[in-house]
């Protein structure tokens, strides 16, 4: 069941975000309130031997949409993020994998405001580690869910 | 001149951050204070038509590095990006231009600190726009010059 979500958000990935999906973010781990991404050191690099800035926040930026998928309903509403404050702590020397989380609590608030009509803004905050699980970037997303056609 | 220092900073681009150059972003306009950057939509648009946040966070984030080319002493100290947040305003449905500046003071402030052993921060507020001029987005940064070797 959560090899299927998986393996749905990566398809869904690779037709709605091509940019991202060709520099390697792979979803690792989905399931109701819980993303996990990950990207590749190969072709993301820059002229300090670290992952570029634009992949760190990329990796992380896609949780959000991931997060909707697995967490809310996609059939009335779809995610998108409003804001983003990226934090670069260290250099990502290799593979980075980024993970966000929503409490049970925070869940059903949205589900519970997210009724056909109704606009759920809500915060992702998601930690970016690397292959030895360094802190290398934390970002802070406003997202919001919106209903289909509106 | 002006249009030497852009062709230095695209193909020091190409050569140093080539997930950006992959994705079209070109410097147009450069000078001491101003950098400007463009990318196109094709490649980079997301399900909704528009083009994709790290897309728009990318072409935003590399005016710092041309900024630092065209303005302070490359040849002894070095940017990086510590910090971004990014708004997204409006939807980007074309190519969109990333512009960011600095004040005359604001510059020999940096120049002043920018000693050989001194790393020095700055910010960065830079707007996107579409191609009718409309700000779709808005960042700000922080940058670091950093001397070599350190």
């Amino acid at each position: 069941m959560s090899e299927s979500v998986v393996d749905a958000a990566n398809t869904r990935l690779q037709t709605t975000i091509p940019v991202a999906w060709n520099m390697g973010v792979r979803f690792l781990e989905l399931r109701p309130g819980l993303a996990r991404a990950q990207v590749p050191f190969e072709g993301n690099g820059n002229h300090f031997g670290v992952i570029y800035a634009g992949v760190t926040f990329t990796v992380a930026e896609t949780l959000g949409g991931a997060l909707h998928l697995a967490t809310f309903d996609a059939t009335t509403h779809y995610p998108l993020v409003k804001s983003m404050t990226i934090d670069f702590l260290k250099p990502g020397t290799g593979a980075l994998t980024a993970t966000t989380s929503l409490t049970d609590d925070e869940i059903a608030t949205i589900r519970s405001a997210a009724t056909p009509d109704a606009k759920v803004d809500f915060e992702l905050v998601a930690e970016v580690t690397d292959d030895a699980g360094v802190v290398v970037a934390r970002t802070r997303g406003d997202y919001q869910i919106r209903p289909f056609g509106r």
